[in-house]
């Protein structure tokens, strides 16, 4: 078996990084390439979402990935088994990605002829927020289990997003997970966020999200 | 109704952190106050966690807490109403307490009298596991949502804590989460944590948890 490349990024400290993001954005606008910054909690279901999403649109968009951890190397073998072109970036204790860590990925990736890169971020709903990736949107997973206090708590993680996906909708009965009340969470920090909710298990939602993915890959390469 | 003080803390870049944690670990050890910095995942079930160990602790021992959070402070009305001397700790976008902020905090709150303090730290399992609070143990909490193999992903958290619960221990089977597995990650990684299935909503394994308090607040104290 042809093993996954794992890449020690580092942050550049030196580089401005909304100047380096900005300047990624725009060559990948070139490229016809659309990146996602993928965030959320750990255990948010951001590795089973994007296996579901591939089993969905690998037919039709060629699609990469980039899982980004403090350790371990799974998820980027697991999406790679359904059908996207995958590096895993280790981040060396770092809670985050900048710019300059997203470029090093890329390079690895190859992002020839892909239209679609998902780079999945740290697990973390605080640090990931603050930094710029060169990503075109940012995608943030809420899933059911943790509350729907969370954009209370979490403000700027909401307030960056273009979409936010409420995953593991199936189990919200068990949870006390309240989507109004979420929703209501959602609008005192983002009023412009689309919020979908979600279910990888049951594939409740998932013709919303590959419905919006295409859309963006659509408007990006137009 | 009387209002939960909410304290801005910030990071004292010059304070040399393990130095000031050692000196604030004696000080409490003198004032036999056990400190326990509590960590965990966003959503994982602290704050409800915390309210049932009140419920149960809260007639034998003289018990505070400060809650931890960016924003908000709907969790320190929460636990006060079940009977902790409480305040609020706001860390202004930081995603960590270091050892200065907690002796904020607990300058707010007021040590004297009390046999145990819970720092409720910031949800995240990465920077908080970097940072020595002055705390005399450290708790993390893992949610059986968030899957059993989250140590391989976020290992220093593991590797720190003395103590890991697996929260949320009635609705594993939903979740797949595989609790032999999980024990050999955490292994890995930290062959002596106290390994601790839990769930505050059907009471299974409150009294092993509240007998470890006990233990703790015990030795300290003698």
């Amino acid at each position: 078996m042809e093993r996954i490349k794992v890449i020690e990024v580092k942050e550049d400290v030196l580089a401005n990084n909304d100047r380096a993001a900005a300047a990624l954005r725009e060559r990948l606008h070139d490229e016809k390439c659309l990146l996602i910054n993928l965030m959320s909690s750990p255990g948010s279901g951001k590795t089973t979402l994007l296996s579901a999403t591939l089993d969905a649109l690998a037919d039709e968009l060629s699609i990469g990935v980039m899982e980004a951890d403090v350790d371990s190397d799974v998820d980027a073998y697991t999406v790679r088994d359904h059908g996207a072109r995958a590096v895993q970036l280790h981040t060396g204790g770092m809670c985050h990605l900048d710019a300059a860590m997203c470029e090093q990925g890329l390079r690895e990736l190859g992002t020839q002829g892909l239209d679609l890169v998902f780079l999945e971020n740290v697990g973390n709903l605080i640090c990931p927020a603050e930094f710029d990736t060169g990503a075109a949107k940012k995608v943030m997973i809420l899933s059911t289990p943790e509350g729907h206090d969370k954009p209370l708590k979490y403000p700027l993680m909401f307030e960056v997003s273009d979409l936010v996906i409420v995953s593991k909708i199936d189990v919200a009965p068990y949870f006390d997970f309240d989507l109004a009340r979420f929703e209501e969470n959602v609008r005192l920090r983002n009023p412009r966020a689309q919020i979908l909710p979600l279910s990888a298990k049951t594939g409740e939602g998932m013709d919303a999200w590959t419905s919006w993915l295409r859309e963006a890959v659509r408007a990006w390469q137009a």
